[in-house]
């Protein structure tokens, strides 16, 4: 079995050197990962030569359903809290996928499971919003132990899907500690069969199979008055390590979404290029 | 202002020795509380003489109404966990609240709350299951900071309703570390007006105003395959400083759940009345 080890800004595969994460470019992690999920992601951020995800925090269907489809063309992900739509349905859902099908992103509820395997398992694969039939990455807490992987992989049954760990949040005052997130990434490491990667706010792995997500990403740097603070897309991407950059309101809320997330594709890429290309020229520039 | 300062075992109000939660009876917890919704608690589980949750893990509408009627005149709180009921709806909602008035007991929806505040505030307060409008208590993780707290608060919009922050989990394997439990015990304190209590595993505050909350109660001291490890009721009250204990696989998968929570109230309250009595013989033999 092949294990990496994760050592400063260098990885080693079966004692091997491999290329710290942020040098890679989203092409060559196709055949880096083994979760056929990464690949598939990897592959549509190449072609579509994007690393946005949208985090589509709309309360009806309908509204849902508009921006998928205006937004669709940009991004990689589309990520969903099915729970706050007020009609919820399965036509709903079945839309979704058809549009999902239509852009090729994928579908990425952040669902933020935080409970003991047992539940997650029912609350996953069961419900009226039986998630795991529909969303191909769903968000959970490493607070519980890796039994939340476990029951989340019963739940998944064979399915090809796969779960991003929350390592760390972009809240005023949140707990998690540098020890908090090394118990994430650990987990993540044991169960890399089911984990694609974490989200977090800053580089918490060099370790190219795993996908660091930014969420809190917007260019007008500020907050909101429930705890948000803000990143801009470049520095998440530069500074922070992201792979994946999340907007919400920056796009949600802006007069014309499709623009917007022109803007935020093209922003989060040119950074991505410019990682890549700091790795040629100078490699010590790109610190974690 | 009234503020209590945790020493050790004994709490001070205005300078003022009060008594350690753990050797206090609930009965002269509800005027200590200045949270509406733990005085009510507290006045139903002196009455009923209950300190029994049950956390109805069922999947379908007819078997959460059926085991809330039968376990009702045994319980103080019937946790739930709506996103697993396959058929959710209002009627479903409708009834609950019927059988909570008929039998007095609490309605607490374990959702585990794990976002920032502005995306908990819309998860709380809409999408189908609408949780603000029935649920007098709901869990949240104190994990993103703060916020999730506001979040919660600018939902409830000045209803009577309460939060308990998961300080600690049963399953194996948790990161809730020490660090982590005072992060949530500090948030608890902040926000007395909604915050009603904790979930732990130990003694983790001697302010009476909180209400210790211990899940993975069973009389079959044993776990589950997905990382679950259980504590007997005694245990849970008298060494684990618990003031509610939460039994789930005990009682729904009992032959007779009625006669099986009619055991566990009874254990879990005689523990209670012996923690109260080990104080009056000798204080020292009450640790925690």
């Amino acid at each position: 079995e092949t294990s990496i080890k994760t050592k400063d800004k260098a990885s080693y595969k079966n004692g091997v050197l491999v290329k710290d994460r942020k040098h890679c470019t989203y092409e060559s992690r196709v055949t880096t990962t083994d979760h056929p999920l990464a690949s598939t992601l990897f592959e549509l951020m190449s072609t579509k030569k994007t690393n946005l995800c949208v985090a589509a925090d709309v309360t009806t269907s309908q509204e849902l359903l508009a921006l998928a489809d205006k937004v669709g063309a940009h991004i990689c992900l589309l990520k969903t809290h099915v729970d706050i739509l007020q009609d919820f349905s399965q036509d709903t859902i079945d839309k979704l996928k058809a549009l999902a099908e239509k852009h090729n992103f994928l579908l990425f509820e952040d669902r933020k499971f935080g409970d003991i395997g047992n539940t997650v398992a029912q609350q996953y694969g069961g419900g009226s919003h039986n998630i795991v039939e529909w969303a191909h990455l769903v968000t959970a807490h490493g607070l519980p132990g890796d039994g939340i992987i476990k029951g989340l992989m019963s739940a998944a049954n064979g399915r090809t899907r796969g779960c991003v760990l929350v390592a760390q949040m972009s809240s005023e005052g949140t707990l998690t500690s540098q020890e908090y997130v090394q118990g994430c990434t650990k987990m993540a490491e044991k169960h890399t069969y089911f984990v694609v990667g974490m989200v977090s706010q800053s580089n918490v792995s060099s370790d190219p199979r795993f996908i660091l997500f930014t969420p809190g990403v917007q260019l007008k740097k500020a907050g909101d008055t429930l705890g948000q603070q803000y990143v801009t897309p470049k520095a998440a991407v530069l500074e922070r390590g992201a792979d994946v950059i999340i907007v919400g309101r920056g796009i949600t809320q802006a007069e014309d979404p499709a623009a917007a997330a022109l803007i935020y594709k093209e922003e989060g890429y040119a950074a991505y290029l410019e990682r890549i290309e700091q790795k040629l020229e100078n490699p010590s520039a790109v610190g974690s």
